[in-house]
């Protein structure tokens, strides 16, 4: 591991530099609450994430395509009982989601404000773009970072071309998030660095039951750490 | 007005590069009949247009956030009576439109393949990234962009952004683009250059009412006219 090489550090955003996956996973069982007329609650927030899954591609990532899930689900479960009220309920839900405080995990800000004097910061994300700068904004870190990279997937395809956008090769780039399948696993492939940070819940859709043993690898348990090795 | 400075082109896609808001404007009026027994169909358009500008703020631009507004519409309109079948009809409606096959406008390709060799060239959009990909990739016009470039609006300071993220100088940058509120105005305040062609049919949220005299600025009638001038 050469760390010198590295021009440009990209963070993933939702549930690496602030909580997110936790208003999903909230928002998930007020759905199936409100729909416990209908099944068992468990069941309910299954099919949500059957239905989501197979909207992936069609919507992609965000609080809107959810939205939309949670509106197909219920059409689903009630069917001719689809009213008012949950058609309310969702649209409601969705807003409320949109405009959340946006609440930093630990040490994120003083880790930005050291890396930036050293590195290009760029954010990376698969979410909404106008969601993503809103909780820059409001977060206070939107100077830190260079700009955001809005990919529509994280896949090697996708970070090839980011780091030719980026203007430098895959070993001046590094990757930090809390998602091995999207954060990690993907950037090593194509010759970047990757550290990961784990967020204490990750939706079953990414997680990977892996252990990694790479060169261009480091599992750290917080972002302050980032400080004693760059 | 020095052509010869000009390094970066960035394109407008819908209804630059293909034809889009035909999709909505038909979806409007689908809609509007689909609820016809709640309103008089021109008001129902209206009504749903207010809806969207509304929601503007929070949802952006793009398809998935006009699929919320017609469900958000449609329950404002209907009250207690919504149901089933409006809420079918809408989520199926939003999920066609993500599909639709992509519909060039004139002599695009010609003019990207040409401009590709001597420019580097970018989309700059305000719509869904994952939905503009898509279309790219659909259109077979991919190669001939540099990379996509996803700006939560299109205001003078995101086109600072843009030109700030290209590293380049705004007198450096030209876009081309169908809409005098979107693509031409801020990039002239900010410096840059800004051709116009126009779409014949704009959403009535992005006219204006101006004649435009600028050095940096000129009006096209159609995309093969670029090729006499670049």
């Amino acid at each position: 591991m050469n760390l010198n090489e590295i021009k440009v550090i990209a963070f993933d955003a939702d549930d690496t530099l602030w909580v997110n996956e936790t208003f999903f996973r909230d928002a998930e069982i007020a759905f199936a609450k409100e729909l416990s007329a209908y099944g068992d609650e468990e069941d309910i927030v299954r099919i949500l994430l059957d239905t989501e899954i197979k909207n992936l591609d069609t919507y992609g990532y965000g609080i809107k395509g959810f939205t939309l899930s949670m509106l197909e689900t219920a059409h689903r479960l009630m069917g001719d009982k689809m009213n008012s009220e949950i058609t309310e309920f969702i649209l409601e839900k969705g807003k409320q989601m949109l405009a959340e405080p946006v609440d930093l995990l630990p040490h994120i800000e003083l880790v930005l404000e050291q890396l930036s004097k050293k590195y290009k910061l760029v954010v990376a994300t698969k979410g909404d773009l106008l969601d993503q700068e809103r909780k820059l904004i409001k977060s206070g870190l939107i100077d830190y970072f260079h700009h955001v990279e809005i990919v529509s997937d994280k896949k090697e395809t996708q970070y090839k071309k980011l780091v030719k956008h980026l203007d430098i090769k895959p070993n001046e780039f590094l990757m930090i998030g809390n998602s091995l399948k999207s954060d990690v696993i993907p950037v090593l492939a194509m010759g970047g660095y990757a550290f990961h940070i784990p967020f204490y819940t990750t939706w079953s859709h990414e997680q990977v039951d892996e252990a990694i043993n790479h060169s261009k690898f480091k599992a750290l348990s917080n972002a302050k750490e980032l400080l004693e090795i760059l």
